[in-house]
């Protein structure tokens, strides 16, 4: 007798089928759902949950509940660093390369081969690569790398990318997360920022009223009084109904515009923080972080109400430190991060260290705190390796190093490492506290920081002064040398770019050529 | 000994793998993947390929290879009808109902709450669903229904839609396909037709410049000098890669904003029919033609190169008719479609008859004609069921019929089913043959049109006199009083909207009430 295919299988199946199940569950457990929840322009202090020995002013001021909530699920990360703005950090973060490794050190224009660096009377502008990433070869100025979203589509992960994508300038592939690897993409673009967060200005997309910051994609809300952070909530939850359904795990970046400038009101929190004494302006920005909050709730209670918590990890994050230019922001500038020296822009403490938090039910001990110090490229091979992606094949060189040895041992130190930061650009037109021409690098407890305009090497011992206001390099010539040559060691590995002196014609000198 | 889990699945896999990839195959012949090629306002007689009995002087014109590729593949329908506008059409095809039941009776402004008809001084308008197509409840003037994306999504299929959406206004759940059930959206939204084909125009995104008619998702190509509908092409490809890895069936609404006004040459085509003799609008409008045909090629080139040609349906279709008034087409009004009466907007066959080409491989005989008449609504249940999906829950009570048994033999006939069109709306200022306010019933070769402002029915027996030239309802007036009566009950069933006759304030009366 001849037996038909599905015949066939009909009288298989009743025996496979306990085998199938078997295998089945074996690699469903292996291929955890990851979400990273990246925030924009949020500081460290920027949440009622404390990152310090010690609860601050700042910590009072700010409503941030649901980020205490994952803390409780998850581990509290003390020591987390970006780089100093935006671009430098998502291409790291989607890179595993350090930013003078992949030379996009300063913020990508939307408009194509256009250096958002400043004019400066010393120093001629370094070559960075100012268009941002490219997943293809032979777009100039780009740093052409394999992205990880790529590595987990091509493992069977559903990607998602929902919010501010700001990768590469438009009219280049790396502008559009579909070149990335993401296979939905809602509201990113080559901007960094939104026109507008009120759904009454349609996001910037009024007729006649665009500009290149206007928010694609949200339409159904325009006019409905949604602000930006709920509908990219919104549009997020919607996007997990499908893999969810279907069973297959689920990569969504959601990179919330909140809370970069215009810093405007989210109506639903803004009367509270009025009556708690803020300024207008600070009312305005704690509303940002509060709407971003309840985001980081609306996805908890979808996951949960979903069941699929227990199998999803979250990682929260910010890509650089909080605003401290005032205006925008109120009070005096540089004071909005404190305890930590100045903010965004700045390889101070208060431009790189950030608020991360990490939900890994199962794996990473609810409640705890991680002292260990690191960086934006370790997402790369984190997250490749959480989703149990071995023996992958990129055309860049990774320097981010795995946190799992952390996230199963909080404990965990290592202070032999060095993590580098590296502005050879002018940010802002006028200079401030560890902004514009500057490098830094830390290990263990120390950290130096290189004046590139003048030489200077600063010390700090972050332990014992977490705010750089003491510096020891006087004191300690011992390890300003040993710094410094591990910088540039490794600036000069790297082909880091440098500014160009303009008097001389050469490019700035590493800080162990300065000869002071 | 006790064997861990994964040491299990490694013992038992070299057993189990011939019954899993049995299997596997089984359930992978069950789940083709579909691609629905929808192209807007295009004519019958807007292709190289014939679909009449003879080959034209339009025939000639055009110059569509792969449209004759596909033919060759598959079955050419010759009777197919969509509706006289697009927004009905691409309602039908979405819920499975006819215009006349779901109320979309014309195309839906972008702009919430306004009704796209024109005033009129004999009728006030009906109540027709103006806002369009909602997959939630509680929408004013919107039909709430389920769309087949959804139940293909909720069936494990990766669902995309790429191009014109035009489902409902901006500010409601229908003008975003996310709601509809598709997991991915580019370019995708209120509005019907395009600012600008021209990347050097950021298809209608220039700061300052925009417009509801400004397409999103495309910064990649600003100024790159891509079409639109190579844009789309390109980016609607790219999303088929995850799916075709991770061997996820997929669906893809591959809709095109071409062969839209604005008529704008795309350069690559154009000299080429100014050397044919045509005059620059023509021969624009040729180049839009043919644009879309190499976008489909394009597709037909990656399937193949991805070795899923054999297991994809693709079906080409169009939304409505070709666009006869002139300006902004070349030549005399209404001449566009010829033999076709009329065009775009009209119940004659110029604004409904549609080219239609389903290439199925295994199931449809290659290089067939199907003569049977099939309508948009039909699409519903055809892919539902071209994807093997049963016993699906729909809000809405589907009017379209599979066309499995055409697909499966040609020579299907049905002369007793009777389609249905239905326009109680002005579409245009000033009528035109077929053009507002206007029903029409075709059951088996006969036609007929009943004239809302006056009353009149006319009617035509397509087989003999396909540019319905030759009114025989004097002849037949048994014939006339069936097919009224048959339009009337289905109107009445439906409760379609009807315009208001200011004189009375009452409704039109139905054309088996009218007395004559």
């Amino acid at each position: 007798m001849k037996i038909s295919r599905p015949k066939l299988a009909r009288l298989l199946l009743p025996a496979t089928l306990i085998f199938i199940s078997t295998i089945s569950t074996i690699y469903a457990q292996k291929k955890p759902n990851i979400i990273v929840f990246l925030v924009d322009d949020m500081g460290w202090q920027d949440t009622s949950l404390p990152f310090w020995t010690q609860k601050t002013p700042l910590n009072e001021r700010y409503h941030t509940p649901n980020m205490e909530r994952l803390a409780k699920d998850g581990v509290k990360f003390t020591n987390a660093y970006a780089t100093p703005v935006c671009t430098p950090s998502r291409v790291s973060m989607l890179t595993g390369m350090n930013a003078a490794h992949h030379k996009v050190t300063n913020w990508t224009s939307p408009q194509y081969n256009v250096s958002s660096d400043n004019d400066d009377e010393q120093f001629a502008a370094a070559s960075w690569n100012y268009t941002g990433l490219s997943p293809k070869p032979g777009i100039p100025n780009a740093i052409y790398a394999t992205p990880y979203p790529q590595l987990l589509k091509d493992a069977g992960y559903f990607t998602i990318h929902v919010g501010k994508a700001h990768w590469a300038s438009v009219g280049t592939p790396g502008a559009n997360p579909y070149n990335l690897g993401f296979m939905v993409n809602i509201a990113g673009h080559a901007a960094g920022h939104p026109q507008s967060y009120f759904s009454e200005d349609y996001y910037g997309n009024k007729p006649g009223k665009n500009t290149m910051q206007s928010v694609p994609d949200l339409e159904e809300y325009y006019g409905k009084g949604t602000f930006l952070t709920e509908a990219l909530t919104q549009e997020a939850l919607k996007t997990l109904d499908g893999p969810i359904k279907n069973k297959q795990p689920f990569y969504l970046n959601l990179a919330h515009y909140a809370v970069h400038d215009p810093i405007q009101a989210d109506p639903r929190f803004y009367q509270k923080y009025i009556d708690k004494g803020l300024d207008p302006q600070e009312a305005k920005y704690a509303t940002l972080l509060e709407g971003m909050d309840k985001s980081l709730g609306d996805v908890m209670d979808y996951l949960k109400a979903k069941q699929v918590a227990q199998n999803t990890i979250i990682i929260f994050m910010s890509d650089n430190g909080g605003l401290s230019l005032a205006p925008p922001r109120g009070g005096s500038a540089h004071t909005q991060n404190l305890p930590l020296k100045a903010g965004k822009g700045s390889v101070n403490e208060g431009g790189i260290r950030e608020p991360m938090i990490v939900k890994w039910p199962g794996v990473v001990k609810p409640g705890t705190t991680a002292n260990q110090y690191v960086i934006i490229e370790d997402f790369f091979p984190t997250i490749l390796e959480m989703a149990g992606i071995k023996n992958y094949k990129t055309i860049q060189e990774l320097d981010g190093k795995s946190m799992l040895p952390i996230l199963k041992q909080v404990n965990y130190t290592d202070n032999e490492r060095a993590l580098i930061w590296h502005t050879p650009n002018k940010w802002i037109s006028k200079d401030g506290p560890g902004i514009n021409y500057k490098s830094a690098i830390r290990k263990g407890d120390w950290k130096l920081i290189y004046h590139m305009r003048d030489g200077i090497k600063d010390l700090y011992n972050l332990k014992t002064d977490i705010g750089e206001l003491q510096n020891k390099a006087a004191e300690n010539p011992e390890k300003v040398k040993e710094l410094s040559a591990l910088l540039s060691a490794q600036l000069r590995k790297w082909d880091a770019p440098m500014p160009i002196v303009k008097s001389t014609g050469k490019p700035v000198v590493l800080p162990d050529q300065t000869g002071i």
